[in-house]
């Protein structure tokens, strides 16, 4: 059984990964690094220079990563599909590489964390699986504006900017949420009475854009930072933290 | 102005550092290192090690760590107190160390989950603060069982022991939830039909163990396995996740 190592990488500096991913990646015998077309966002780019950083000597296969097809009405049966077509390409790039028994995978932030990698592994099969965590997107944004992320004793809501804008942010939910995966800086829909938000783009990378504030100031200031940024890089990659209530700056 | 690194270290391993954090440590003049008496859960040994790891050289300051007076009545004034007693142990630590500019305090985890590090920091007051950050217990956690954190697509709430006993697990939270700060297996006080539970203690350290299953013959096995491993160790420190419905295999 081949082993495949899913490496947290962190986002973007070679300096996040921790020793234990650095020693992994050096263990493997084949880096497998996936392509997005032309797109800046596939990371592709960062990938290798973190390979070169770390075993620069170590075989390489690139695969194109398949699409997913957003037209289809089942959402979940969609990227069950979708999954299915990412671990035939893994095996695909792997063909012609037999003699290739550590496999390592490169996973942005921590594999846990909004990233379909273990479950991908889990569907090729195969595969003697050993996760190492990377540091989280989240995890730069409390680091980069040296805040908690919980208030005192405090719960904390992990979301995505789609649930927030059909859920809202109910009354009995935690006052601290966590937004990733927002294309559209969903908090414009919130009322902005006692929240503040924590706001962080290209996080960890030179690009790294840092706001804070009250809802009500600091929000119309980030949708234009933020589309001002897009234009300027060609894409953008953000997450934030909303608090509510006298807590926030606990 | 004194610079003030809190650098996060993870949970145990000396290889759960990134490389930016013992860049960071090694920059350091000298590092402070807190002390719980003669309790073995206050890691002392670990922080020295890492240090010894990675910056053999380094100068130490070591100091006793206030103990929180749980008996007074105001959680959150009492909260405050110790933290302010906590800031005044760092100042009376530093005293016979003017020349140093750089200090580091190594934090378990990452500091900005359930550590009130970067609290305290702001309460001194007179620091430029850094945060580094580092791999969480429950990053361990899903590292050690291979599994995603979040359901795709799913919101995820972290919480404690003491909230998950006080407020049980609604229908409108999230079926996925961290548990951390539990010293009393709250998981016993739920339904357990169609939850799953992914328990660790230790993660990270050689005594690391992992078990999952249903709750419902999951739970009493960690429970026993839980009780025998604090008496053998004398101290204990475990996560978890519970996930209840369909997606729980996610
Ligand atoms: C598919 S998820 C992957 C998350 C990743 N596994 C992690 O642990 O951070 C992508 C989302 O993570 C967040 N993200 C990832 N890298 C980021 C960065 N460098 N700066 C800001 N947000 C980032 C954004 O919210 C983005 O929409
Ligand atoms: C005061 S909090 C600190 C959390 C830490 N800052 C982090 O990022 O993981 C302590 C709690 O973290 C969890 N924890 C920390 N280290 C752990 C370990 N090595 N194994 C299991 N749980 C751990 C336990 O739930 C414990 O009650």
């Amino acid at each position: 059984m081949r082993d495949l190592f899913l490496i947290g990488i962190g986002s973007g500096d070679p300096e996040h990964l921790t020793l234990a991913a650095v020693r992994r990646l050096r263990e493997a015998d084949l880096v497998l690094i996936p392509r997005k077309g032309a797109e800046k966002a596939d990371l592709a780019g960062l990938r290798r220079a973190i390979r070169d950083a770390h075993a620069p000597g170590i075989a390489t296969a690139e695969f194109d990563l398949p699409r997913r097809d957003a037209a289809r009405p089942d959402y979940r049966a969609g990227v069950d599909a979708w999954h299915a077509e990412i671990a035939a390409a893994w095996q695909a790039a792997l063909l012609p590489h037999p003699e290739a028994r550590r496999i390592a995978l490169l996973v942005w932030g921590d594999p846990s964390l909004y990233d379909s990698t273990p479950r991908i592994a889990r569907l090729a099969g195969g595969f003697r699986v050993t996760v190492v965590p990377g540091l989280t997107a989240p995890q730069l944004l409390t680091a980069g504006h040296a805040i908690p992320l919980n208030a005192v004793g405090a719960p904390v809501l992990v979301t995505t900017g789609r649930r927030l804008r059909d859920e809202g942010w109910p009354a009995d939910a935690p006052d601290t949420v966590v937004v990733m995966l927002d294309g559209d800086c969903v908090f414009q829909g919130l009322d902005p009475a006692d929240v503040s938000i924590w706001w962080g783009a290209f996080l960890g990378m030179p690009e790294q854009i840092l706001r804070a504030g009250p809802l009500a100031t600091a929000g119309p200031e980030i949708v234009a930072l933020r589309a001002e940024a897009r234009a300027r890089h060609g894409w953008i990659m953000d997450t934030y933290i909303l608090r509510r209530g006298a807590d926030r700056d606990a």
